[in-house]
């Protein structure tokens, strides 16, 4: 590897190389060039694979490359070489996979298994493939501060998590997941940096302060110096496709990407992400999470959207968890009623333009020429599980025959369905936010934040456990030995039978938005969901829902349920009570 | 009128009802409807027209109404209740206009005519008509704090500056204007409000800490409380078409308003303007001022732009400029070839995603499926002239075969041409920055923050003329008793030939961006535009540069030349020094 180091902040960039003795430093040359102004390389020096090195800015700061991609000591350590060519890719047979019929299943490395690496993920691929998982979503795998955390505090955004397994690590795990047919997403976050071990205000203007996110600092996309933070983002979305074959990027809150230049730096990242899926001959997939109910998200750059391919559908998830957990806190203020249920079926967005309570102010706006698979739906993820105060899962807060209820809607849906980790077994595991920061003042604000927020939500402080504790940690890790347990396995097989369906193309299926049918009563508290011959069927009320429709006269076929079916109710439009029923017409 | 006010942050909310002794103060009952939260108002009481009154929130802070049209005593004093029905409106006749056919001249009320009011412009009106103007643009109107500005630090948006003549004289001047002929654009502020005189703060969320302008605190348009913000400023937009019978709005900075909700604010306004274009009658205009180089704040609504009908071309100001003037300062930095100058006339946008010094990044992106008219050029304008360091005009820089040749570009181009005050004539009076905070901080802060720009240019500090001293206001107005030196009269006979060869449909005319012909040469520093058989060419060098070009062959017929043209010559390829000549082709 030539050293090369964007750091127009410093007038002096000297790289030490370790392992030696004495260790060697050598003054990097500017470059010249119009085109790379700021840069500075040493062209006679090509470093080896595993050496150790670091930078010297100013003859005062002592710093890691801003681009390693392995940091084997940490954040504040020196970066180690990488040669991504030398790696021996076994996935040739592996062409990539269609976005629109993927089943996703959401997992962080450190929690999935006891093992808390790579290879402990390599070691339950199997068991993903059995419940019909057919893409694995990784939670942020870029070195973090800290023992354990959730991976959105990121700073070194090219480096693998060493303790996850580093970079070696990453690639076998994808490669296995390639050879056993199984596509890989991860999780990137480019609206911050985490506030600790953050060099990057050392070497350029890489912040700004025209604009501000919860987390801090903004990234500078669009004032003096942006090309190269955009081109820093940009890069490192390629290093993940190019030299880690990911499939998909799930970009982490694009709703706290300011950038008002005349071409967003989300329209620039999918235009180059685009070309890339064109030179390696694979599909590159982009999926946001946004906040924004803003189907610009998803429109083509063509027309001057941002061009992903895909979005989380928190409005999803946010009127389904109201009318099975009755919650009414925070953003739940806005959802609760079967129609909210029936509207983010037709569009995704529930809040298309309306006044939202939580948000006191109207809210986004109509999705156009979209697809069911623009959208993501899930009813468990690592945000809207971890932010809760306890971390409680859906099965820890509603009985079974909700949770297949949910598990049904989402599976059966032409949307992107996503499953997240222990959700198939309703484990009993919470899923908390934990976080170690070393510094004493940064991880008391973590604690005192959290306590804070939930005590607007009437929560005793005492109750909330401290993300700061090793204790939150390891209560969030997965126990595989539940699945033993009849409950457990009832549900799994609930799960695998819904994703069996659905991989036999006989789930609701993927189309234009709005192209369904739906029938649903507020009063009686069931919905129906009808595309052509295919229903979806659910009763949310625990009595025996009368529902009155015209279907019934058609020979029905029943081909999954959650609850026993009596066809003679059903003929008389009887719905049993906390029911999914999918039936085909004859 | 019925007194309403939204003040969400206020739990009480009086009116008192001033020139009564003793003045009475009532209670305003708080609006209980959903779609109206943070409202009061009294149903009961009708204030006559006349009628002094001001709002006190929570029995401390006496404040005049946010919404007030008239504040006689300034921003500070209590509000007057004006009857827009009462005025009666003589411009039945008047049916709009076509933007790309107007002609726009910008003028500054206070000192474009001594007596710098209302009724001192519409003195001049019939001398605008016969220098050829159809349009006149009014920078902004509203209440501003100080005897004397600029008006861009206005604080209560709706009210008239009184010293001009407060909103009974601003209708008798529109209303002059569409009796003679003449279409009017208000210039208005929608990006951020004065420091100074600035009561909002005190009624509700107006203000954002999400994003930061120079000029102080963003507008809330995406937060909590911002869709009576947006009100607030959409409402204040109708107001001047409505009430006022303005033709079109020039809103100031949009790249200064921020808002990433689903619907930007900007489109929210086009959507609204477009439909009170037909609920009224008449076409109603919205032209931008963007430094965004970007073709969504002039791209439909429908394709998800702004919806604005035409925007400033600085980049077209500033290529000519730069040739002119061989200034490298500042934003010039990323100009200064004729390359830059055909480019601004093939595409207005010189910069499309280009690397630019000035700005140290690269800077916007390729405008698509625009016209001419989409775009206004112009030479001169308030902030190109008033934001140098001592005020001075292209006429006070360069020669007037320079000033000509300029004019002749403008004025013959598809583009909107705009015209400021006293170019017209090569006016010797400057136009500087003036101001009057009576609040010494501010002030003080605005004379050394002009200082300390201009240091940074090589200015000697003690040459800049202190925004704050009377004599910067009183030395910008116009002395009109030049027009009757023989210079003053040569220039103002040029602008009246080019006008009238525009008027006579004889200039280049609007059509699609890039459907004219352009041939340059950077050595020998000439320019021909060539629409059909029209032919604009300018030779910017000091001595016969040889064109050497095809159409020599037709006959030619020189419709307008500002020296003495030798046909012989011309035929041969020959054109004259510092020359702009517009050709007719046979």
């Amino acid at each position: 590897m030539k050293p090369r180091l964007w750091a127009p902040f410093a007038s002096r960039v000297e790289i030490e190389i370790l392992n030696q003795d004495p260790n060697l430093i050598l003054k990097m040359d500017p470059v010249r060039s119009i085109n790379s102004l700021g840069w500075f390389e040493l062209q006679d020096i090509d470093l080896k694979p595993g050496t150790d090195y670091r930078f010297i800015l100013d003859k005062e700061q002592v710093v890691p490359d801003p681009r390693s991609v392995w940091q084997p000591e940490g954040v504040h350590g020196p970066s180690r070489v990488v040669d991504h060519n030398s790696y021996n890719w076994q996935d040739d047979t592996w062409k990539g996979f269609s976005l629109s019929s993927a089943v996703i299943y959401e997992c962080h490395v450190g929690t999935f298994t006891p093992e808390g690496t790579f290879k402990g993920v390599m070691k339950k691929l199997d068991y993903l493939i059995e419940l019909g998982i057919n893409t694995l979503e990784l939670m942020p795998v870029s070195e973090f501060p800290g023992r354990w955390g959730w991976g959105y505090d990121g700073v070194d955004l090219y480096a693998v998590r060493d303790s996850y397994g580093g970079p070696q690590g990453l690639k076998e795990l994808v490669d296995s997941c390639h050879q056993k047919g199984i596509a890989v997403v991860l999780d990137v976050v480019y609206n911050h940096f985490g506030p600790s071990g953050n060099y990057l205000s050392k070497f350029g203007p890489y912040f700004s302060d025209k604009y501000s996110t919860p987390w801090g600092d903004a990234i500078n996309l669009d004032e003096s110096g942006s090309d190269e933070v955009r081109n820093f983002l940009i890069d490192n979305a390629v290093t993940w496709f190019k030299d880690f074959h990911f499939d998909a990027l799930r970009l982490d809150a694009i709703h706290a990407i300011f950038d008002t230049s005349a071409t967003h730096f989300l329209t620039q990242l999918s235009d180059r992400i685009q070309d890339l899926s064109a030179e390696i001959g694979k599909p590159c997939y982009l999926i946001a999470e946004s906040d924004l109910n803003n189907p610009r998200v998803i429109s083509p750059i063509e027309i001057d959207g941002f061009g992903f391919d895909s979005q989380w559908s928190d409005d999803f998830h946010h009127s389904l968890w109201a009318i099975l957990t009755n919650e009414t806190n925070g953003y739940y203020a806005d959802f609760g009623t079967i129609a909210d249920l029936a509207e983010a079926f037709k569009s995704a967005f529930v809040y298309k333009g309306q006044y939202s309570i939580f948000r006191n102010r109207s809210h986004g706006s109509h999705p156009v020429n979209k697809r069911y698979s623009n959208f993501l739906a899930y009813i468990q993820d690592h945000d809207q599980v971890g932010n809760r105060a306890i971390g409680d899962r859906l099965s820890h807060v509603v009985d079974l025959d909700f949770v297949k209820m949910a598990a049904g809607l989402v599976l059966v849906s032409g949307f992107i369905p996503m499953i997240f980790q222990g959700e198939e077994w309703a484990a009993s595991t919470p899923f908390l936010y934990f976080s170690d920061h070393s510094e004493p003042e940064l991880g008391q604000a973590v604690t005192q934040g959290r306590q804070k927020e939930f005590a607007s939500f009437g929560w005793d402080p005492s109750c909330i456990p401290d993300p700061q504790s090793e204790s939150s940690f390891l209560n969030s890790k997965l126990n595989w030995d539940e699945l033993g347990e009849s409950k457990h396995q009832e549900l799994l097989q609930w799960y695998k039978d819904l994703l069996r369906l659905r991989k036999d193309g006989k789930s609701l299926g993927d189309c234009a938005l709005g192209k369904i049918d739906i029938e649903y009563s507020e009063e009686e508290k069931w919905l129906i969901i009808r595309k052509s011959s295919k229903l979806a069927i659910v009763n949310f009320s625990d009595s025996k829902a009368g529902s009155n429709l015209s279907w019934i006269k058609n020979s029905v076929k029943v081909l999954l349920s959650s609850q026993k079916v009596d066809l003679e109710d059903l003929r008389k439009g009887y719905l049993p009570p906390k029911s999914f029923i999918f039936l085909e017409l004859n």
